[in-house]
């Protein structure tokens, strides 16, 4: 296949939080397929709080995540059909989900980091949020970093988020008691009302501190942070004695990860307490268990998937920097 | 039993530091024994930096230390003699050890957090120190808490107070590369010559980042933090991807903990490392295996004891501020 593609490049290193000029939109060649690659027409772009951590020097190294280079296509990931082929394994017409499919058209895989995805199951845009990475690192940190019991009472940041909701659905699937901390009233009314959470705390309130106590009474035993910053530290007044925090996500703290500070370890040391952090990918054995379990909870209506959806490649900067203020609700999604 | 006896008792909270006029030296009677008692005359009193969390209004609270009220006599490990009994189990005679006696010259027991010692296997003090919560600390922490492995690369602070040489020399006795960090010279070269650690770096030192650079080479397994503050900050740009951080002590801290910060979490997240804070009350259960595997280290040589020993209960106020600002190798002890 040839002709041209559009692409988004990074131009800049985001300051603080990234603004639309760090972004840059470019037409390139489609390229040439080798032997064991296949091209993917992207259809759909999910959005995620941790391509900010590659836009940065920090946050990089051998152990972590590749930081992208000025002029690199951005990291995310994308669900697209398979449009030509050199590879035996995938034919044009499949499906897929491409974990490193980039903020752009089309995508050139060898079959790494790719999932073929049945449309049966469930629509295209739940396979980049419910049953993608954002169900997944909910699933495997709840179960495999943090060891969820039915017992647990279970509190979660970023409550009404992609990876957030899922954890408090999940949460609430296993019989455990589910706080949710999240922004604003709108977003405590959907997680509490709509995906039925048993708490919701607005960390906006100025009442925050005592209606998190009042929610939590100091016997949270399993926290799931995606957020860091001063939630996370009222958290920690929270843990019941040999709590367990699985460390997910610092979304408060990606625009200022230099300067960025943490909570005292008191209460880790008095209430001995239990901190984890974890990334998906180490956890991938947990796959099957999850997609199974998850597409039985959506059937059976105890997981409602929910994507906040926005249409045209130029309009991805914007989601992504409205997803990064707290914006959306559930998996921000873009629609090519 | 009758008569008067001296104690030592809180006269002042400590801000910061303790001075030696937070303390004061009182006279009392020596109470009549109920049924169920014993009384014992205590020859030695063990000191540990918990002792100061005790002495504020922080690190309190339902799960962690009870503070010591002013007035009350200030919380410490003892060894003594029986030398009257209306308690079944307990014999005039009887050495004992007493993890609350206290700093004071006799005390009242109903044989809670009470332990029968052997002189036959150790000398008193050391019952305090290798054998004692020291000891049983380092033990349990590595073991329990910090699943350690042979193959580990471990690193420990305070690498020549009580807890910390027994750290590493239980470390070495089961195989692994052990780094230790302690202030100047001195204390850096027993810790290598005499205990026969593979590194030692001095916190102290202008160097010390690259130093601590060169002999952990980003690569501890596990890391026990007596610590926290700076030598913890540093430390965590030393942690092996899936690290383990057993949290034990903060004594860098406990003089300013209303004030303290910790360091970023982003080495939680991007190292997936596990942190977990733990007391030694919670592990009782390894208490045999304790006694067992330590006597034996020590019989054979692997671990060789050592006390700072002080007399008279009048040096006990200087003895534990000394030992709060470092001054210590390895157990700090006051012989009554």
């Amino acid at each position: 296949m040839s002709g041209k593609t559009r692409r988004i490049v990074l131009k800049s290193l985001p300051k603080g939080l990234p603004t639309p000029d760090n972004f840059e939109i470019v037409e390139a060649d489609i390229p040439v397929l080798r032997d064991g690659e296949f091209l993917v027409r992207n259809a759909y772009i999910g959005l995620a709080p941790s391509s900010r951590i590659r836009m940065s020097e920090l946050g990089s190294g051998k152990s972590y995540a590749e930081p992208t280079p000025i002029g690199g296509v951005i990291y995310g990931q994308t669900l697209g059909t398979v449009v030509e082929t050199r590879h035996p394994g995938y034919a044009v017409g499949d499906t897929v989900v491409l974990t490193a499919g980039g903020w752009q058209e089309v995508t050139i895989s060898d079959g790494s980091l790719t999932t073929r995805v049945d449309l049966s199951v469930a629509p295209p845009t739940h396979w980049l949020g419910a049953l993608g990475v954002s169900g997944l690192s909910a699933y495997v940190g709840l179960i495999d970093v943090g060891h969820i019991q039915p017992t647990d009472c279970v509190a979660v940041s970023a409550a009404s988020g992609a990876v957030g909701a899922m954890v408090g659905q999940i949460a609430k699937a296993m019989g455990c008691r589910v706080v949710g901390i999240a922004g604003g009233a709108e977003k405590c009314a959907y997680i509490k009302d709509e995906l039925g959470f048993d708490e919701a705390v607005d960390y906006r309130a100025a009442d925050f501190e005592s209606a998190l106590a009042n929610a939590c009474a100091g016997e949270i035993d399993l926290f799931f942070d995606n957020v860091g910053g001063a939630v996370r530290t009222a958290m920690l007044g929270q843990m019941n004695t040999f709590g367990r925090i699985v460390v997910c996500g610092m979304i408060a703290e990606y625009n200022s990860l230099s300067s960025a500070t943490g909570p005292s370890w008191l209460p880790i040391l008095s209430k001995r307490l239990t901190v984890r952090g974890f990334l998906m990918r180490d956890h991938m054995h947990m796959y099957d268990a999850f997609m199974r379990d998850v597409s039985n909870w959506m059937h059976a209506g105890a997981i409602k998937p929910r994507e906040d959806i926005v249409d045209g490649l130029e309009s991805t900067p914007e989601a992504f920097i409205g997803m990064l203020r707290g914006k959306n609700f559930g998996k921000t999604i873009v629609r090519l």
